[in-house]
């Protein structure tokens, strides 16, 4: 095995260049042999194997920087520079990250998870090298994808009066996680046509020539100045923005994508290199389902299909049915993602309701901003962005939907903690910059069933609204708890009388079964789902004051501006204040896990508030 | 007057022709006489007279829909919509807003304020238009420094791809509220030079025929498709995401936009008409100092000069002398700012050390992800951008800076309560979003000599790390009060025993005053000033737990997440326990007005605040 060569950085620059393919092939073997265990991103790594190689064999690590956009597709080069045996325990609580962490490698000079971070990130070290005087070089890789995010355009036209090196490699594989939307994948999709980098600049010169007494025009364009020039030059779009453009070269082609390197390191300027690659190459599953093998479980290695076959419904299953009966019911329900028809369960409402269907790529702020002027023209939107990308469009709803109190409803999936992705993804925020503005409400459903009543009441109040909801399976417990949703009010399920469980959505299956532990040990326990956290429901923490001793909150979200923050300030009020144990996530990043043993790790797990509330109980 | 003859939107329609540039000047005259009075958005709004003039001739209002990038400039849209009695109270408590606001008129179809939205909002309308089956026209009107926000970006790009008709305006002064940078502004530079409209996408074609033999490759260009067209127009830049570019227009000529327009209206796709203007036309001094008259004071309307003179330093003064003095110190320091070279004090800092300085323009996000690899590159990057508009970059802050706990400064000015740029300016959430960040530090000063110590503390803190403070002039007193800031610590300034007053920042002042007359009515009192935000002291919180019946925290910022919730909790581990009155601003908007009028509407004013601990003290 030529990989077993590689121990650690630039030791791929001792492989002879006939054994490249060899060890491309070994790369691959290696990757679907690990995550078809493990589970992982395997598309987008399988793609950028041959990219990831020619960034190495052209770059000294660690004194050159890689910035990986988004990060996921870091595979190959984890195994590049030493990491080829943290594959065992990928994305394990305490194993290696599925994605750049400067603390797992000195090769990993800024983390990612996000998308369209790194050329931003990465004119900050190309800034920083100047002003020390160093001479390394930064090189920025971006899919294209990433590429309808608006950050990454702030940062190209921050790029482009650039007047030192800049490598920006754009991974062009015509893809997000799904597919590409808007003008600027058309674009690149032309681009992809036109003549490759072996005859840089050269094809369009050739098509005029072509034509009858081209030469002499050609001839004199050579000579010409500056936007005479640019006129017959391909990437233009970046071009006018500043930045030299190189390409398109095959992403496959390791001896291209070398030379291409080299000319790039030439440039006094901000560059571009468009790489075409093709994700999930070498294996035939991947490439024909490219939205499944983005995040793969682990699957038969032969067939691609998943190990373990899922048996219950989850959340998104839920919201993507409702959705389609909100749709048949109301013709102005409309829906909105952020590149993510997959992963938010839209893909049916797509393919029935085309017309009202709107994916606006990687473009959080945009989606939102969409969606209130969608509201503002009489529709109803449905926004479906992930709870941690939400993050990205605060100011949007804080600015252009509440302020004009515009009916947008945000359906919130992945909200609370999500697993093997990690720091960057969990979502444990969105209870806390969703409460700082006014006019917003926020509801989570206790169960599946909740999640589309929910979702009817949302459609139905007028008002700006967001819905919370966690990764993976959907609890379908407590069916026969199916109250109306009364606005601000809570439910509540059992009734006790010594320590009153309040529970927000995820929370509320924990809280069954603390409840049932409690009860054994003797200790009455009423159980209240809050369904809203904005509004708080008062009047039942009023009544439930004055009969218990100790309430508990619950929330899978951090303290600050939370829930039981919220419950804390009311209890003030009160003429009977019991005692109050606020259960949430501590004011720290979450890694990567498995949800159960992160839960336990973040002290919201079953045994640990039990424990907490025992204890309490104890030592009054 | 012509201008008494217009009482209603369409009015300007009778007025004829020859009297436009008439009309014109006496909306000049007006604005002009009126601004120097109340103050306001002085330049933008010169600039677009006879762009508004040429909108509200081409377009049916309110059928037809125009949103106003930032808003700021739609002081004559405002005219000849019926509210120029308005402007006698223009963003004075209760008067007229200086931005667009639905509940003002119905010719104000959407809200702005932040930059770069209306073409997502107009993405919106459009199709929300398109699925009611409704045939009005939607325009966006956005600046050229608007252009530099990464929504407007993402928002073209989704524009890219319409069939129907979309119209975009680019109001092109050269400048945001500065002056513009990057690659896009150089490249709308040298559209600025081609030829105009009038003789639209010829220009190219008259340079090719101006070559030998040029005419016959003209011609064959003429009938070529696609790729080859593209390549001879300009606004490729536009052309290539999908977007048909007229231009340039000159924006002060109200034939050739009425001209455009109609032109625009009957594309079939996304159009953006270039318009050029010029920003302060018609009065000498906002044309010579175009920031100053940005947003003015009040200002003698012969000689531009301001009413009333500037006695005392603001914070940004304050900010702006600490800067230099720390940049000579140490050379890793390097500032940021987001197109606020002036506002946010750091011209200065610019002039004496341009390679250290960094203007991105309107683009937050990239701002704080530049400043993370800054860091990652080993500078010390402080980031200055305004509260309101750092809501922008929460998830930057969050996933960018804080995961990897990067030494960034944030110098967070117009914090708190702003006065007369209302709802969508007002600085009152940042301690709420910044305290759900892990390992963020948020300090906040009492006064202009600690805003100096804070900022010196911050560069050497090695971890991210926050200091608000509020527009306008800083505190000056309790100068005696100069202790060194010690990590995480509150400031005793005077100690009582019965009332103990913990306040953040600006309202140490408001609070040393409510001390005096609770001291005049008997009741002893404790200043604390907070100084940290977060960490939080809970030392101090202890020690004056058992010495005090009752804490008031006094901030200027929402209550969810904010300071009063975090002491609130502090309190409950604690044996004795204080009853709290936690001061802060109410969960609504707050509209515009003088800032000492809206703190004593919303209760954060003195009397108000006194009222609150008497009344309570009263009735225990």
């Amino acid at each position: 095995m030529i990989l077993e060569q590689i121990e650690s950085e630039n030791d791929i620059k001792k492989v002879d260049k006939s054994q490249y393919s060899l060890l491309a092939q070994e790369i691959r073997d290696f990757l679907i042999r690990k995550i078809s265990v493990t589970g992982g991103h395997l598309g987008s790594n399988l793609g950028a194997v041959e990219l990831t190689m020619a960034l190495h064999l052209s770059l000294n690590l660690p004194e050159d920087k890689i910035i990986w956009d988004v990060g996921h597709q870091s595979y190959t080069h984890k195994m590049l520079t030493g990491r080829r045996e943290g594959f065992e325990n990928l994305r394990k609580f305490g194993g290696m990250s599925g994605f750049p962490k400067r603390k797992e490698s000195e090769c990993d000079c800024f983390d990612t998870g996000h998308s369209s971070t790194s050329i931003s990130a990465g004119l900050g070290l190309v800034k920083a090298r100047d002003i020390n005087k160093e001479n390394h070089t930064v090189v920025s890789v971006i899919g294209d994808g990433s590429l309808t995010g608006g950050m990454a355009y702030e940062a190209l036209n921050n790029a482009g009066r650039l007047e030192t090196n800049f490598i920006i490699v754009l991974n062009d594989n015509n893809m997000s996680i799904s597919e590409n939307v808007g003008g600027i994948s058309k674009y690149l999709n032309n681009l992809r046509t036109a003549d490759g980098y072996l005859g840089l600049k050269i094809g369009i010169y050739n098509r005029l020539k072509a034509l009858p007494n081209g030469e002499a025009v050609v001839s004199k364009i050579r000579k010409a100045k500056s936007s005479m020039k640019q006129l017959v030059i391909p990437g233009m779009f970046f071009e006018e923005m500043g930045i030299t453009y190189l390409g398109p070269v095959d992403g496959h082609n390791i001896e291209d994508m070398t030379k291409a390197m080299r000319e790039a390191k030439r440039c006094k300027s901000a560059v571009l290199v468009h790489v075409l690659t093709q994700k999930g190459k070498g294996f035939d599953p991947a490439q024909r389902h490219p939205a499944r093998f983005h995040g793969a479980e682990p699957f038969d290695i032969i067939t691609g299909v998943p190990v373990a076959l899922k048996k219950k419904a989850n959340y998104t299953d839920v919201f993507s049915t409702v959705m389609l009966k909100l749709a048949a019911r109301d013709e102005k329900v409309v829906a909105i993602t952020a590149a993510m028809p997959d992963g938010t369960g839209l893909k049916r409402f797509r393919n029935l309701y085309p017309e009202r269907f709107f994916d606006v790529g990687i473009a959080e702020e945009h989606a939102v901003t969409f969606a209130a002027g969608l509201a503002a023209g009489g529709m109803k939107p449905i926004v479906a962005i992930y709870s941690s990308f939400l993050q990205r469009a605060y100011d949007q709803i804080l600015h252009d939907v509440c302020i004009q109190n515009l009916p947008v409803v945000f359906a919130i999936d992945r909200a609370g903690l999500v697993g093997s992705d990690g720091e960057t993804h969990q979502g444990i925020f969105d209870l806390s910059f969703l409460s700082s503005i006014p006019n917003m409400h926020i509801m989570a459903p206790k169960n599946k069933w909740e999640l589309s009543d929910m979702l009817k009441f949302a459609v139905s109040l007028n008002a700006p609204i967001a819905i919370r909801y966690p990764r993976g399976e959907a609890f379908d417990g407590l069916e026969e708890h199916r109250a109306d949703i009364a606005y601000g009010k809570a439910e509540v399920i059992f009734e006790g009388s010594s320590v009153a469980i309040f529970a927000v959505g995820s929370m509320v299956k924990v809280a069954v079964q603390v409840r049932e532990q409690l009860e054994l040990a003797g200790v009455s326990c009423t159980l209240v789902n809050a369904r809203f956290v904005k509004p708080i429901d008062v009047a039942v923490l009023r009544e439930f004051s004055v009969s218990h001793e100790l309430f508990v909150t619950m929330e899978e979200n951090v303290a600050s501006g939370g829930y039981g923050q919220k419950v804390r300030e009311c209890l003030a009020d009160f003429d009977t204040q019991p005692e109050l144990i606020a259960i949430s996530i501590p004011d720290e990043y979450v890694e990567h896990g498995n949800v159960d043993l992160l839960k336990k790790e973040v002290g919201i797990d079953v045994d640990s508030v039990v424990t907490k509330i025992t204890s309490f109980l104890a030592n009054r």
